[in-house]
């Protein structure tokens, strides 16, 4: 099972705010056996966000969108979602009745009522946070992207996928460049097909070395990987 | 002059390593008047990267890529780019030149040596960190993925940049929900069709607010903008 993230937002594309969402939904994708195989971060204007998301909803089993379902102009993704799939935006009464329950009497203003607009034949996603819920349209899940409520979104998104195979890791830290074990790990690399092993240069308190990332949805050759890894290392100062 | 950005690397996607490279490259270029307009996170598969790359390049003015550069076997970005402009890979006789003068006799292992090849056609992008260089291939600029490498070789890139016009930004804190302020900001960015007006909420020490920024070239119109907003925001709490 694979899935794919459009994070829709100028405040991240302008180095302004630091996307807390990829790396959150990542591990909790990888929790459930879900694969997240990409990620795209784009402006919000609408031919762009109608593009990325058909292109994307038919590559990936699942696709993701953050940000942009709030009450303000710049809240476009409800919209375009609707384009992307052809149809039009419709006030959705579970949402209208979340909000009518929060908001007191003439509190619920246009620009509220706003985000009870979703595409024809959207489902509900509960927000715990703060009310204003999401939604699920086919493949494609559309959260907040303010880190806590898209967490607690999350959680409502679960229900509807189709958990994957577990793919579990290992990592051993060895304090020399990589260019000193590359060889080695081509040759484990080689030998292991069924697990992925990554190499990631990294500079810890001033000391130069190498981050070794074994992962696999097959526990034995994992321990095995890692076994011989350890044993390939044992001349070198490591950490796991 | 817009730009995009591919960062390379499955430990991005894993959830394993947050990426800090975005949101410094967004800033840097900001400064020179180049907008980051889309960023693509991939995994390290040689189709996807060839294909990502070719799409871009064409699109953008400029495109980044971050990640992949080094000596083991999962760096593939070197070859990827050769086949995404249909060339070979050579060994770049700077390249060599500048490891040679590195490493001591001996040491200049065949590992070592993956990082002196390059696209035939490519230009050097020094690095002032660690040595082994980047490069540019046309417009496409082929960066390291540990963020004080990617900075350094950031300062070789610029002189091949054509600078655009310097986007300014201003932006105002209003601790109120954005539901509260969705109607001014509207007529606001009606009326300032040259100013980018984002509205992006937010929670500070469990107080839920709304962060308004405005961004553009015409310094005039900019300032105009803000004038504005602070007397439509004036009975709320703001903080600049």
């Amino acid at each position: 099972m694979k899935a794919s993230l459009i994070i829709i937002g100028n405040e991240i594309l302008s180095g302004r705010t630091q996307d807390k969402n990829l790396s959150y939904l990542a591990n909790w994708l990888n929790e459930i056996g879900i694969q997240l195989a990409e990620v795209r971060v784009i402006r919000d204007e609408e031919e762009i966000v109608v593009e990325t998301v058909n292109y994307l909803r038919s590559t990936y089993d699942y696709v993701f969108t953050t940000g942009g379902i709030g009450p303000t102009h710049d809240d476009i993704t409800s919209l375009c979602i609707a384009k992307a799939f052809g149809v039009e935006l419709e006030i959705n009464s579970g949402a209208l009745g979340i909000l009518k329950e929060y908001y007191k009497d003439g509190e619920l203003t246009d620009a509220r009522m706003k985000m009870t607009k979703m595409p024809v034949g959207s489902e509900l996603i509960e927000n715990p946070v703060s009310r204003a819920p999401g939604f699920k349209m086919d493949n494609v899940f559309v959260l907040a992207g303010i880190p806590s409520i898209m967490q607690g979104m999350l959680e409502g998104a679960r229900k509807h996928l189709t958990v994957g195979e577990v793919v579990r890791s290992k990592s051993i830290d060895v304090f020399t460049p990589e260019s000193n074990v590359a060889d080695a790990l081509t040759d484990l690399q080689n030998k292991y097909s069924e697990v992925e092993i990554g190499s990631y240069p990294f500079n810890k308190d001033n000391r130069f070395g190498t981050s070794v990332v074994m992962r696999s949805s097959d526990e034995t050759k994992l321990k095995n990987c890692e076994s011989e890894l350890k044993e390939l290392m044992k001349n070198y100062d490591t950490k796991y």
